[in-house]
């Protein structure tokens, strides 16, 4: 790994991203455990649907439920806040956000049509009661009124509370590098939520190969950069999130939704606007810096996977499950 | 049109397909009116995680917000009913069809991981007030419960209450035909959601071409069949629906969510089994009953959508908005 | 169909396309007949490997062997004149082709890596005695070099020389329209080999059901617009072709490959450029000029598909086959 | 690593696969060299036309030229040799296949139809003297000739004879592994063509950090497999190969068009056939065997890279270029 590191080697390094967390952790009795959480990325502090930013997304292994995607790719733009919880709390997400946005934009549903929401997803029903629904859609409302630019949290926080990862305690990851080339600098970061894999895939000293009976998991891996990108090129980067992803261990089990979406900031796109011709830049793809950017995303891929697992403290969860903190 | 149609020309021609309705339409004020609903279409009368189907979706126009169809893509099978709301009620009507299936299933979210739901949408906002968001949860549980063989209702029903198609009053229309070669007879239906289009688009004479100041719209086509398809398969019959559509005036406007999703009742895959090898069986693409499903999308998504028109009366809505039945 | 036309109603309304036939036809022997041939598309007069445009594919039905489509996908760009023959001439073609862009672009190869050749093909072998591979790499060269930008033929020309279509002659059909809105002009042509369908599926009155005995054929179509689309839009009008498609008969039968490829000529994009910043613009998707470009790719394949018909007179091939003009 | 090699640890240790090789190298003088060739991988040993196989693909990144992918997603299967070449000769190839299965298979262009060529490619124009041209289509029908199923040659033979990998000689490597579960015992090979990266993206420790002066390359991993996987399941084996690139340093950069294609030889598919069913069986996705097929995807194609290097000699090139064996 040789690409320089942003300032706090997190995805708000991005200028004006914004991260924000809601964790729920409350044993209940001796077999249920709420152990779950909600996690938002804004991509700027502004207005969301009014001011859109370009976006991709890749689908390595499509056996997960993330919402949003179709329109992304239809239409190159993301429109809300991504939203992270677990598998069963989507639609109570959905709800709230949809709640949250509505509230902050009153032409949505009357003037201005529908709105795209993008609800990400891992499994943490081996330590969460995930059947209990404790995720209610006021958590995502809080979720993205905590978001702020300096967020650096990880571990066992928010969305990552109760996930596991290669056989030990899993979470939220996060890392940045800088990107530049003559006289241009960029920054590319990314929150990562690991779900994934069992500790014989580890590529670490594992402390035992005696893994806890975990499902395969899931991974939801998102990209930010104020590069200019279109929606084409972002795509071509959140693919690359496969090769971080591979280069921990992962080999994409069958259960493992492994989503990845990539969104640039450099342009704010107008949800109404009165003009046929919008102006936009790109990278060169034959730059040599594009080959630079796909360096970038496997280092803070691999890099915020094993961060995810560095800050997550050992956890109990439900029926007294627990998982340890990874021997890294 | 030559197939020879099925005894109820219905989706529900298709052995054990079902479908049910809850329409709620409420002049609330001289502002808002309520006027939308659910529909759920389930693929047999049995616990559909347990016993999956085959299904494949097509993404004709992706500005839309249909959910569960990158799982669908990755595994091919359908494990949860299909159910249809306004686009703004996506997030409640997966809350409450989780909710029924928890309910129906104990080892979801215990033993056997998650859950794909598939939740398709319109958007009435034209006629309905859809930011006050009426769907509730419970609306969900009771459109399945609602759901029978017999049902073969259309217009202005369930997710069709406050639908426009063509500048007219559009909803829900279905058709069915019979396919058969040598000693083998399938049936093909589908059920649509009609909300696309301006009356200039239209191909029947119109009584104006003054247009109603609806937007884009979207139509979600469903296809059920019981002859054996492998999940490929049936995202070519699912692209067939374009043809159909376009036959009706639509060119497939930038805001119309076009999405066709099909599923074959001819095998039931079970959600647990100890067995590593599954048989199956499938239509050979090159044996000419593959054209005559084909011609068979054409035509029973054609059919359909006029008879969402033809069996839709005139609604009025939020505002006193007021959409005629088409001249038909 | 009320969208007024280009100049000449051809694909080369667009200013600068230019297009190329070479015809094949010759009866060899009571057996054996040559009666095919190969047209080319250029977006521009110039170096197309040196100056790009932009371009964007849909796959309506993948029975097909268009080379070039997977790059396309991936960079957005076109970069070699789009090349038309029978199916088993693509390699030739492909050779023919390469010869001319090598010869006249010296760095391909040695500094400038390669050449992304697109060659889409029709199955003219009901009439044409395919096997015989008439079809030489220099006919490919021949075809770029009789392009001209006042080309207007069609019916039995270049590669529609043994086309079948609706069971009467096809081949080449051209039409074009013109896009305004407020201080903007666009033309919209299309270039299309007509090869599909039986009398039966014929939406005009035919003189006789009787088919000849011919295999499912395919359609290729090429859009061409001076409007600024990225790669995803224009995508999106290439994936409306299946509407016109299905206007004039088409199911979109299981052996037809259904190819349509979209370019625009607003932007030429370097080869080799020092800069890290492209500069792009494109259409606004939401603004109402999006839906008459979606309008109008209906109506330009309608209408073209049409014109290949009415263009192609009755046609003797291989073994005394013969195709009728159509009666329209 | 820990799944068991085949016995050959090669793709034709997967009963029935055969792969032959035809290599070009000359110094032709000071400036020129041909140092390049063909391969071909034989599902079987029969008419690959009248008995296909199943098959599905994955373009991890698509600035590539292999042609016959958009048919493989269609109608899921592979019914020709896969044939391997430089990116100049993919035209040549055609041509040469072709005649070699015309001349094999009388139906093909007459009663049949036609025929879906695959041909994979990658640039070996920094050793070899591409724009010569040395592959002549009578070199396809001799690398088909020339398969066995005893062929294990790795390094700088075949196809590649020219290629580069990671700044040092790449060239042909090949794996195999042994899948097995309960009564059922699989075995998965590949064979890579190896032609990306530099140096400093080694994962292994380089003599040099020096590169030279390299294109972005590309690579082609074919899978093998005797387990009955549907076209879907092998998509998703094709996928995961981005894992094993990723291991190796590959980052998959801009220019490198990486591409896997897998195939089962489980069924075999008549062309002709006059029943409506096709009886298939497949993998259960839920197994855990799954799970092993994606490790094993992973570490042959991970094992067949490093191969390829081992095996390749110290090559000299076009106007003295010299590639060195590299230091593992």
């Amino acid at each position: 790994m040789t690409l320089p590191k942003g300032t706090k080697n997190c995805i708000t390094d991005v200028p004006d991203v914004q991260v924000g967390h809601v964790t729920l952790y409350e044993h209940l009795n001796e077999t249920d455990t709420i152990c779950t959480g909600v996690t938002a990325i804004l991509p700027h502090s502004g207005n969301i649907f009014r001011k859109k930013v370009v976006a991709g997304n890749a689908v390595i292994n499509g056996f997960g439920k993330t919402t949003g995607l179709m329109q992304i790719d239809e239409l190159g733009v993301l429109e809300a806040p991504i939203m992270l919880t677990n598998t069963l709390s989507v639609g109570a997400v959905m709800q709230g956000t949809l709640a949250y946005m509505l509230e902050e934009t009153e032409e949505i549903g009357d003037t201005a049509g529908t709105i795209n929401l993008v609800v990400g997803e891992c499994n943490d029903g081996y330590l969460n009661s995930i059947r209990l629904q404790a995720v209610k859609p006021e958590h995502a409302g809080n979720a993205i009124q905590n978001a702020t630019s300096e967020s650096s949290l990880e571990g066992a926080v928010g969305v990552g509370t109760g996930m596991q990862c290669l056989g030990y305690k899993g979470g939220i990851g996060t890392s940045s590098r800088i990107i530049s080339a003559e006289n241009k600098k960029y920054t590319l970061g990314t929150l990562v939520v690991s779900n994934f894999g069992r500790r014989e895939q580890a590529l670490f000293p594992v402390n035992s190969t005696e893994n806890p009976d975990t499902p395969d998991g899931s991974i939801m891996m998102i990209l930010a950069t104020d590069a200019p990108f279109s929606d084409r090129q972002l795509k071509r980067l959140a693919k690359r999130c496969a090769v971080g992803l591979g280069r921990t261990g992962s080999t994409i089990d069958n259960g493992s939704g492994d989503i990845a979406i990539a969104f640039s900031t450099a342009a704010k796109i107008e949800h109404h606007a009165n003009q046929i011709i919008e102006p936009m830049t790109m990278i060169r793809d034959d730059h040599p810096i594009m080959n630079q950017f796909f360096q970038g995303v496997a280092e803070v891929i691999e890099e915020a996977i094993y961060r995810s697992l560095q800050q997550a403290e050992t956890t109990v969860g439900r029926g007294g499950r627990t998982l340890e903190r990874a021997p890294i």
